[in-house]
């Protein structure tokens, strides 16, 4: 089994390496960060680069295709060697996958039309561009298409798929070895549970704010 | 200020990417990966690697230090290097920071003495050796020392920082901008909820199962 995570310039780190930390381990499985082009691809911040293994091209038919978002998502909507490439690598995926705004990434691949699917609380709405119902669940599967919310919702998703395609003890197994017992210090993970001014900050300013 | 985030061959991903994707939107605050030598380091699953920026003696006096755990911790024990600068950092540090098995690198470099603190589950009792009160808490903040439980928990352990050093309304925003509303779909992240066969299977086989 082979496990594809894309990588693109300024995307976020999270969304990436939360998902790769809990299908890392399952058994039987090669875990590859893919770029159009191999080597350093550097996140939206600026601060941190993680290395591409390999170009799309070398990795046509990946079983878990897992793209994340991050503010460089805009620039790929438009990239069709990236699309191209999630069009053809999802014909023969067991999943294909997305973090955050990875999930707009699928939708102008035109792999989400007629699904349910999510995205970052913030882009929820842009997903009905696509021909996707927008759903405001953390991880939504239709069909062989897993969307997650933002951010950090992309531990969930992958343990969510690593129960899927190695089974629910080993992915116990996973989340007691990565001791995922989450105890978050405060209670604003979500724009129903933040206070109102933290939601209208992050609404009018979102750029600034969160990037 | 300056976050230091340590590598060294081996470490785990997500025990680094965690905390840093909490703290490194911090205003004013200048993010950076360090190790004994610039350049790519490799985690230990050998699939994903990630550039450090600079090496440890260009980075002399940050303000907060944060040090991952992982399988390679063990090799950096005896490392002077590493030891060394840990020691020379702390003396200088706001807050001096870990992850998982990160705490027995503190430990070896002198830094737990009389303190209460944290480790990955497998590894609390080694603590002790270090001169230090093992405690089974997620996040433990003894002074300006602050140790985090296994891989995941540096997430909130980076969260709990944001809020000492940029308020908890930012705190929040940063929760909220990665939509920290975590979901498990299991309920063993700790050896305390875990069937007793899953924690027996990583105690029994620990390496092998969960790195």
């Amino acid at each position: 089994m082979q496990i594809a995570i894309v990588l693109y310039d300024r995307f976020t780190a999270l969304d990436a390496i939360g998902p790769y930390e809990m299908l890392c381990r399952t058994p039987g499985a090669e875990t590859v960060f893919v770029a159009e082009r191999p080597g350093p691809v550097t996140n939206d911040q600026g601060t941190l680069t993680l290395v591409a293994d390999k170009a799309l091209a070398e990795v046509p038919r990946p079983d878990i295709v897992v793209v994340p978002g991050g503010p460089g998502q805009r620039e790929q909507m438009t990239n069709e060697a990236l699309l191209g490439w999630l069009r053809a690598a999802d014909a023969t995926s067991t999943w294909t996958t997305s973090v955050c705004t990875g999930s707009l990434l699928l939708g102008a691949a035109g792999l989400l039309q007629g699904r349910r699917a999510t995205s970052h609380w913030l882009a929820l709405d842009a997903l009905a561009t696509f021909g996707a119902t927008p759903t405001g669940e953390r991880v939504v599967v239709d069909g062989k298409v897993v969307t997650a919310a933002g951010v950090s919702s992309g531990i969930d998703m992958g343990l969510a798929l690593v129960g899927k395609v190695a089974g629910n003890e080993f992915a116990q197994v996973v989340q007691l070895g990565t001791e995922y017992d989450p105890q978050p210090p405060y209670d604003a993970g979500s724009p129903q549970k933040a206070p109102a001014a933290i939601v209208d900050r992050i609404r009018s300013n979102g750029e600034a704010v969160i990037r």
